[in-house]
């Protein structure tokens, strides 16, 4: 038995910083929460299970009492207090709380009605809770989003593209999730921004810290203008595995994931295995086989099965949206087809009759003649006297 | 009836400049074949199957007997009469003969060893004949060649990739077939003649003209080394539609084909329908979206299945050969599991004991000792009395 007081008043007292008033229950269940975000590593899937099953007050109780757990094994249990317990710190905990109050992250979670529900995809692996900056009932208006990610060190060619893509996008109502670093995220991030449109920003350490640090004021700027996410606690640092796993909420959070650029073992090729592992669209654009920076997404387009994206429309069509253009067929227009073979037989010079331009066609000198006729209506041919020949154009 | 003198003493006549001896059956097939080239253009089915169902020389006679043709309708029999009766001539088939003897273009037909029968594929469409310029034997060589073609306005990206592609893959022995145009396809030919590879050039008109006429030394280097085909006689013209139907060749001739570069409605992308309708592998190199002339090929991969090509070991899956390197899966390595949590948690300058690293990564003590125990073996961390730090890479 480990002495922790999840008692109503010690959440109450924990959680007055953000100065709203929660019930006894509701406060514990809070509280117990952000004791658990402090205990775990994102991703953690025997915490995900016991929480689950129990909800979060119950599966901490069951932990500090040293309780039974019949839905784990007797190793994933020990293993699992093992990581758990050297964490558990009520000082800790508080101080996140308000350092959460202090900069104005909220804690959301699994009943807040702002409640992303496309992240329970995520199983066991969902996150507990979110702590957000910004306009939370954002999140429910997902259901039209895309990530924009990919390399940090974006050459001129990624970075114009992702913005005008994220601009195309943001501007016509899809809002643009990305992870606040630098090159093509930043890039995505800043372009939806100036195109009056909605922006998520995932981060891997806590909500209250912007990282990179460059980045500061963007981030201020989505948090302002949008939304700012962490599933880990405020104060939390950006590790590598944090990193990863805030991957995994940036596909799962998006109705479709598109890598702008990539190198060949990009972080964000783990973020289009979530998407793929999600069975949510995954898009890569492509660029030169000379750039190291489009290696990465070649490879999703060659290896992965990802679509290849060339424009806003692209991603549109990936979303399942109607584009807003309609391609002809290749191959169409003037440059097949017996009408060619009449062409080709014909000059902007010499008149020929139909006879002699279907000799040299080598075609029916009736079939020539419908044709000429219809190229005629078309203005590509003129007849005279002396027979037929090609328009000059402009002429 | 028609006079027209198919005897083998005509034939053999005018045969003779290519200072060859026919007995006379052989020379009445290659004359009427010869013929038969003057009367039609590529691709007429309906010469294709009465020549298939008769031979060359039957199937002229009937034609110029006026004789019955029960595998035709008779409104395809009426049409094709109109079509190639205007175009008969002795004088010009003896010409295009005596143009192809003085350049050295000697006439292929089916039944000869040499005839490339993957053409055969084309039914009804295959061509009657090809006119060769060079080494008619390497036609019997292409199990491994590969069509690289694209835009004759070429970039300059494209145009290197074609260069350092085409070299990789005739130097490897894959035989590298195109059609002698400005662009992709002239930098394709050009690398594989440096590389000492068979390069193979289907031209438009006939083969014993050089077009472009920019390519007049180019092609003739592809007739010295390797071999350059037409399927229209000596002295015809290139005209659009020859042009469109010899990219059924390139497509026929090659055990794939793959665009380097195209523009939206770029003649590649017809040789590239050519492929799929042969069923033939289709690749197509991916550029930067902003690129016009990389429009062609992103709308290959997009919406026509084509394989997104970043090398030439691509090329060889392509082809179904064994490629030469085999890349990790993305992923893989140092950035992800519990090693990465471990690494997270240590410092290259501060000495940690396993249980505040097991505390720091959120890991039981016990996991992180082995994963400490494996990442020493790999020289990534360093052990001391004090504990275990990162090693300095270099240090």
């Amino acid at each position: 038995m480990i002495a922790f007081d999840l008692s109503a008043g010690a959440a109450q007292q924990a959680l007055s910083p953000a100065g709203i008033e929660f019930d006894a229950q509701e406060a514990r269940a809070r509280y117990a929460t952000a004791v658990w975000c402090q205990l775990i590593e994102p991703g953690d899937s025997v915490a995900g299970r016991i929480i689950g099953a129990r909800g979060p007050v119950a599966a901490l109780e069951a932990v500090l009492a040293d309780g039974e757990f019949p839905e784990l094994t007797p190793k994933e249990l020990v293993d699992a207090r093992k990581r758990w317990l050297p964490r558990l710190s009520a000082g800790a905990v508080a101080g996140s709380l308000a350092a959460a109050a202090a900069r104005g992250v909220t804690l959301l979670t699994r009943g807040d009605p702002d409640w992303p529900t496309q992240l329970d995809d995520l199983g066991a692996h969902a996150p507990l809770c979110l702590w957000v900056r910004g306009d939370a009932s954002a999140l429910r208006r997902l259901e039209a989003s895309v990530a924009v990610v990919g390399a940090r060190a974006a050459s001129h060619y990624g970075d114009h593209v992702a913005r005008e893509l994220a601009a195309e996008l943001a501007a016509s109502g899809i809002a643009v999730v990305s992870g606040g670093a630098y090159g093509i995220d930043g890039a995505a991030h800043r372009a939806a921004l100036r195109a009056g449109g909605l922006t998520v920003a995932l981060l891997a350490g806590g909500a209250d810290r912007a990282y990179p640090a460059g980045h500061t004021q963007l981030i201020d700027d989505v948090a302002r203008r949008g939304v700012v996410v962490s599933e880990v606690p405020c104060g939390a640092a950006p590790t590598k595995w944090r990193f990863l796993q805030r991957n995994r909420l940036i596909a799962a959070l998006s109705a479709a994931t598109v890598v702008v650029e990539a190198g060949w073992r990009s972080g964000s090729l783990n973020t289009a295995g979530h998407a793929a592992a999600l069975s949510r669209p995954l898009g890569a654009v492509p660029g030169q086989i000379t750039s190291a920076t489009s290696a990465g997404t070649h490879r999703l387009i060659r290896e992965y099965g990802a679509q290849c994206i060339t424009s806003a429309d692209d991603v549109r069509e990936l979303l399942g949206m109607p584009g807003e253009t309609d391609a002809a067929a290749p191959g169409d227009g003037a440059y097949t087809g017996d009408a060619t073979r009449v062409k080709d037989a014909m000059s902007t010079r010499v008149w020929r009759d139909a006879t002699e331009i279907a000799r040299r066609a080598g075609m029916a000198a009736d079939v020539v003649g419908g044709i000429l006729g219809l190229l005629a209506l078309d203005g590509a041919v003129e007849s005279g006297i002396e027979g037929w020949r090609l328009a000059r154009i402009g002429g």
